[in-house]
């Protein structure tokens, strides 16, 4: 599936002027020379996609780098054709993945050679374009009064089949696959009306959907475009704004978008460029993650390279009130304290979690964890000693990093780590359930196969790991991404399949959660990651 | 005196890469051609810097128009060599000043050809960059604890000298030049420390400098460069942050400063770029002005290009609030009512005032006026019949509007026109006093030398002119700007000498507030404009 990622129209000058290309950009001005490395239009526009597709997330559509490198020329150029399609192939020790089981080598020859050359600028994305790519399926009128089905939607696990490009909606009480909705390119993440009724999606290419879960079989009711590459997406679920208001958050234009939740019309859009914590303007300040506040009108939306949590206050949107909350770089994503008062997000580039107070609008701590910390949607327990706690884990090493969080009851503790756990292998995603006495953690970031395809569980009472569990032993699969059911007695992990030929051979393994034996396996899913439980979404269970 | 305007680091490619300069802006690419229109480097330079004083502020750096026409040059190419120079020459009907008066033959000749090539983009300022260009001349800890002088420093007027790159400071009892403090190139405008002895200016290089009253003679005694360009200055004057931070609005690049007014350190920069009130992303988002708050710890920034007014609260700046607050395009100057809760602003391509709340901080109402409104620091007073008023000249025609700004008491008339007076001729400041009966208001934009040499004094009973003044007769000069001196019983006019050979011939006219008289002139000012009396900026006495 191509997305539009906003170059669309333009007609690349490259080839067709040849040598002496010159650009402004500020400050400076580039003149390239003989030497300047070339590729024919086609080239260009295929390394164009893959770039958008597979490196710009971590190193920036404009390429000044973020969770990435800088990948800028000068930089580049530095390094040369050879040792840069070694880099893409292979990877590096700091972080970066290997491509070779991704790319073509004449893929990887043109990446090389694209990354040497100026980063095109994509366009900029209007209110009034987002109209015209708004589109009604079902108009609000027609929505059905009570479930057309007697499934127990409430129980509903709502899987992105990334690849797919669909949503996959599975009975948590018959483990049967509804439906898979249509919902176009690589969705990224999906959030909940505030009965979980309906549920809206953000696609990596910055389409939005809307599906409706008491349709016979679920449906997407509305859509619209807000940007050509997104990441997230939240809901209005305070007061009398309670499902007034979508939020979609964007990457490329930086901006996020209010949208009317009935119709999904966009209404206003918001720029996120900005002057980061150091005092450098940043061209490509990029909406990380946005989430929902409980305790007041207002969504939470981190700015990466800004290093600011923005509070933004749906109460009066053409009186727009937002706080820019200084931390620090580059924000990724995060969950809040069992109160949903206090917020905590990652700083993968400082290597902290931050600590804000959604009541105050305030920075309240910063805490030092692992080497990049990456806790998805989280998980929050109670420890013997520390009390109320929460853990993520890391990125870039094998480490689970536990940290006090009930600044009324356990003060001394709030906001200081409290232990860590060493795992095999760097990962994504921590989750865990009230009723549970385990955290499952996945270790998907590490190149070994035994380790990236098993996750660990350890004990909330003992702060032990009581067992690795191979997801999966199929070649190039990962076990990634733990998800409970509604009453907390299974845990279903995601086999990512990616091989070639393979990627519809994905599946998700259910677990006990008591005995942590294997209870059953869903098959045929292709690229499944994230999944979403309609009740624990809608009720905060982490 | 010549200004950093940003690009110093730039060697302009022009000439040096020649025809196949190609340039890649969103979403489109422009290739020039053969009969591209080319400039010497030395050319080049010449029309860049008087692009940016005598053109920018009007058409913008990025030349995407704002009050002034968009000068892209997709759109300048249509016109070509000899109609741009016409126009230059001769300036258009729709407002557009002549400027064979300004530039020589050859000059408009280069800027015909200038605005046909692509617009350079000047640099970013970083705070670090700020910092290395602030300076402390005298430490706080030495400022004096008293005045060191016995003059009566609260009917002191500071006087911009704007070719002169002075401040001039003369006693309101005497009539004397104090001294003309250096504070570098054109002074835009400048505002007072809750007591009046310090001033803080805003330079169109966009250089502050904090003045000090009370040291004999008044000195600068701290500056910073905060922009390439920029228009304006306001001081926190709110309960326990009185004096606390100063705010640096500026043009280019698009953003604001917040600073230590103290020491003026440089702490902290919040970038103004952002989607304007149609939803269309603009780059070059300029802070047209800013205005300290009587009643809550906030500034109001005027967005110019987003016709947005963004109310920003100082009492907390590491989790720094502001409402974004719609209004019209593209914000200019304002001022406000009595209560000092309501501000009244232009937004003048919308031929409008804009009204917002700033205890609620959030727009209250919009009242079409006349062509393109221009108040500068405004005007109330009683109408016998509509009760508190407020009026503004304008840019585009010879007209006062005037409307009713009292919701509280006269709620049928407020924020609605109560009159208007027809002028000879379009003016720039309109300005009056609690003692006086009668409102005087410029001409200064009207092109005949009897109108722009007189101004208009109207009755506030009979809402009549009761008399035109021709304040100067000397050729070129021009008649602007009207300030009230601390007791109410006179009116300061200034002359504005532009002829060639003849610009330190400026003076100051004293007009007796009463009889209209002529009182006293004061001479040998180079092209004195706008006038601060210490005591009514200090009490808001418009």
């Amino acid at each position: 599936m191509k997305p539009n990622t906003g170059f669309g129209t333009v007609k690349w000058a490259v080839g067709l002027f040849g040598m002496s290309v010159c650009f402004f950009l500020s400050g400076t001005v580039y003149a390239a020379d003989k030497a300047e490395p070339t590729l024919t239009e086609a080239q260009f526009e295929q390394a164009k996609g893959l770039y958008f597709q597979r490196c710009a997330g971590c190193h920036g559509a404009l390429r000044k780098g973020a969770t990435g490198k800088s990948l800028e020329p000068k930089k580049t150029r530095k390094k040369g054709q050879k040792r840069l399609e070694k880099i893409i192939a292979l990877g590096t020790e700091k972080g970066m993945n290997n491509f070779d089981d991704i790319f073509t080598k004449e893929e990887i020859k043109i990446m090389a050679t694209y990354i040497q050359m100026e980063p095109p600028v994509p366009a900029e994305m209007s209110l009034s374009l987002m109209k015209e790519r708004w589109k009604t399926h079902i108009p609000p009128e027609d929505y059905p009064t009570k479930p057309e089905h007697s499934l127990n939607w409430e129980n509903f696990f709502l899987v992105i089949l990334r690849d797919e490009g669909k949503i996959g909606i599975i009975d948590g009480d018959t483990k049967e696959v509804v439906v898979k909705v249509d919902t176009g390119y690589a969705i990224h993440v999906l959030k909940e009306s505030s009965d979980g009724r309906f549920w809206f999606t953000q696609g990596r290419d910055g389409k939005m959907s809307k599906i409706d879960l008491w349709m016979n079989p679920p449906k997407v009711v509305a859509d619209v475009q807000v940007a050509y590459d997104a990441r997230d997406v939240a809901v209005s679920h305070y007061g009398e704004w309670k499902d007034k208001y979508v939020i979609g958050g964007a990457y490329w234009p930086p901006h996020f978008v209010i949208l009317d939740a009935k119709t999904m019309e966009p209404l206003k859009v918001v720029s996120t460029r900005g002057v980061n914590v150091d005092g450098e303007y940043v061209n490509e300040a990029r909406v990380a993650a946005i989430y929902n506040t409980p305790h007041a009108p207002t969504w939470i939306v981190a700015i990466k390279e800004l290093g600011q949590l923005w509070q933004v206050d749906y109460s009066d949107i053409d009186n727009l009130r937002i706080e820019q909350i200084d931390s620090h770089k580059f924000l990724h994503d995060g969950f809040f304290d069992p109160t949903q008062r206090y917020f905590q997000i990652a700083a993968n580039a400082s290597n902290r979690m931050e600590i804000m107070d959604s009541v105050e609008r305030k920075f309240v701590a910063s805490i030092e964890t692992g080497k990049m910390p990456h806790p998805g949607p989280g998980a929050n327990w109670i420890d013997p000693e520390c009390g109320p706690v929460a853990g993520t884990t890391h990125l870039g090493e094998g480490k689970i990093t536990v940290w006090g969080n009930d600044p009324k009851d356990h003060a001394d503790k709030a906001w200081k780590v409290c232990y860590s756990i060493e795992t095999d292998g760097p990962g994504l995603f921590i989750r865990t359930h009230p009723k549970s006495d385990y955290v499952w953690a996945d270790q998907t970031k590490h190149p070994e196969p035994e380790v990236q395809q098993s996750v660990v569980v350890f004990d909330k009472k003992t702060r032990e790991i009581v067992k690795v569990i191979r997801v999966t032993e199929f070649p190039k699969a990962v076990a990634v991404h733990q998800e409970f059911n509604k009453d907390g007695t299974e845990v279903w992990v995601s086999v990512w399949a990616r091989g070639e030929g393979d990627r519809a051979k994905g599946e998700i393994v259910i677990y006990d959660a008591k005995t942590l034996e294997e209870k059953a396996r869903i098959k045929g899913l292709e690229t499944p990651t994230g999944k979403f439980n309609v009740y624990n979404r809608v009720h905060h269970v982490t």
